[in-house]
């Protein structure tokens, strides 16, 4: 960030009182521009054990398997995003039994929520970001084409340890 | 946003391909700016039963009570925001039991999430932020002085629903 997104004068980084992170104060208007990790929110969808993928479209990790999933927006509630990327990559009608899994990449500002989610037909096909949707069973899980650390995350906890419920926790380390 | 703060120039709100959502949009540079919810993170922090709270010492709800919570930052995990953010109000140290609740504010684009935590000493007291720093049992929570709906849900799923284990999830409504 260069110039101020209210005024359009130039900022820089700087201390602001109370403060411990260095803001984007404008020079002019004075206003601080804090930016904030973005929420990514999504459904493991699962049918008679098996779990639905999609194969990307898009850059990053084009040709990649992925859970459905996407940016949050604005208006929206946590499980309202995780139904509509859901139906947006996957096609696929889903109902959320609970928070699943929770997954922090805190050198790129990102925090996943994924929903463990009963498929309720198998109705599902690729969405407009997606090349390919297809349920894949514990043995079936092509693990060396995962696109996501938190998606593989999840995937390995859903088939490693089945009858936990309470939230898995899990933070990307290099 | 008026102004890119890529390069300064004006912004206007257009529909970008494959995106559902209008974005501010740089005529100059081309640059899309997304603006996304942000995540309020911290600790309903218990002993023997009760839970820590922390009466505002600033706006918004100056002198109302509040779980030690606040917006987390790039570089850091949820779970390590929440730690910061329950030391920096209430200078309680702490160790997360589990995710105890996720709650969405759509209309203004916030999500909390909020863990339960073991106090792990009685050496609290009121950060820079906080007037004063309470433990409260379920008899004596003041409940028409809690600061936020986020926070009035933790505390009522708390007290009325010890048992549950996964983590409880909720949406503002009017």
């Amino acid at each position: 960030m260069k110039f101020c997104g209210a005024c359009g004068e130039a900022v820089q980084l700087q201390t602001v009182l109370g403060d411990s992170v260095l803001r984007h104060v404008c020079g002019s208007c004075k206003t601080i521009h804090y930016v904030n990790p973005k929420l990514i929110v999504g459904c493991l969808p699962v049918y008679e054990g098996s779990v639905l993928l999609c194969k990307r479209a898009i850059e990053p990790a084009l040709g990649l398997w992925t859970l459905p999933s996407g940016f949050m927006e604005i208006g929206e509630s946590v499980e309202q995003g995780a139904l509509r990327e859901t139906w947006e990559e996957a096609h696929a009608e889903v109902e959320i039994v609970r928070l699943f899994s929770e997954y922090s990449l805190p050198h790129i500002g990102q925090v996943y929520l994924l929903f463990l989610a009963r498929l309720k037909n198998l109705n599902f096909s690729a969405g407009q970001e997606t090349l390919e949707t297809r349920l894949y069973s514990k043995e079936e899980v092509p693990w060396d084409q995962i696109a996501f650390s938190a998606v593989r995350f999840a995937l390995e906890k859903y088939f490693s340890d089945p009858s936990t419920i309470t939230t898995h926790l899990g933070t990307f380390s290099k």
